[in-house]
């Protein structure tokens, strides 16, 4: 593509670095913020530089924060007996948006990926470890996603755990609301029949 | 959406009021910048800020420049004679990616749009007549989208431009390379049938 200015063709390239996100996308991105205030421009630049700047991990579950411990690991809402583990602080947003869930976090940072290099130590484990090991934890739950990785993490953090009195559970799996049989993957349709629940305990859980 | 964070949540919203960015993708985007080094965030926060700031419109042609007048007007390699209309500067990088025209531009900035309540003098006509007026150029070529706003412009236009001695051509409209005639509308097939040429005139065009 050619460009016209120098100062275009930087502000279109710098958007192009980002994900999902090509030069024409970028230059429609450009010619918006030229049409509006220069006022806003500054304040997305100014936000962004701010975020990254600024922006801290909770020292206690790894959660993005302002502070040095998270606003749901100082809420005195939250039930502090159930640890919830997940793979990064976006799942904790599409959590937290459910409001079905009422007690702490744990990001891995990551998951358990030999084809990728990345062993245990990666990932934020000892911190979980000496949480549970507090022993005010009763129950950790796994919220990661139904991938080879996610089940190798599970089955590794399980091991760990076990040594533990603490009850080990996962987040359901099977069909979504709103799926259709025909079009689920075998695996989803046959985990689900085998995972099948008594009729009562389906019934008013949201 | 919940956010964890107050940074987070001004970097996501900054970033949804981008066109074609919801809060989904612009979370999205936010995590990338996180996993990212400082350096790029500030990369492309900069050189949006510089854009805006610094961006010129040339007084010629309104295209944007880094310069007073843009490196379409000063190249000497361009046809002077020969002045493109369009309605805004992607218009020109469009066709200057074509590289099969080799004049100059005017940039309207606009098409005149009575729905809208935008009318000619809103629209950089007056600078496109004392060029015209100047004598230098021999012809206009209308390049506007060929919609109802498209077609009242650059019938204006060519009521304007009819005192001057200027040929007035309009780029080809047809049915597209690789289309179907099939599922080509009525009035572009229409018009396309009316506007038919000699055969030899379609050879070798590109």
């Amino acid at each position: 593509m050619l460009f016209p200015s120098k100062l275009i063709e930087d502000a279109v390239n710098s958007f192009a670095t980002l994900p999902g996100i090509g030069k024409k996308t970028a230059l429609r991105l450009v010619m918006h913020l030229l049409q509006k205030e220069e006022n806003d421009t500054k304040q997305l630049s100014e936000a962004i530089i701010k975020m990254r700047r600024d922006i801290k991990f909770c020292k206690t579950c790894h959660n993005v924060s302002d502070e040095e411990i998270c606003s749901i690991c100082t809420s005195s809402f939250k039930d502090k007996s159930v640890v919830c583990i997940v793979e990064n602080f976006r799942d904790i947003i599409a959590i937290e948006n459910t409001r079905h869930y009422n007690g702490l976090y744990h990001v891995l940072e990551g998951l358990i990926s030999p084809m990728d290099g990345i062993g245990p130590e990666q990932l934020n484990i000892a911190t979980l470890m000496s949480r549970v090991d507090n022993g005010e934890i009763r129950e950790v739950i796994m919220a990661l996603n139904p991938t080879i990785d996610g089940d190798t993490t599970i089955f590794y953090l399980s091991k760990m755990l076990s040594k533990y009195d603490v009850k080990i559970t996962s987040i359901a799996r099977g069909i979504a609301f709103g799926g259709e049989l025909e079009y689920v993957d075998e695996i989803t349709l046959a985990r689900s029949i085998q995972a099948r629940l008594p009729y009562e305990s389906y019934l008013n859980k949201v």
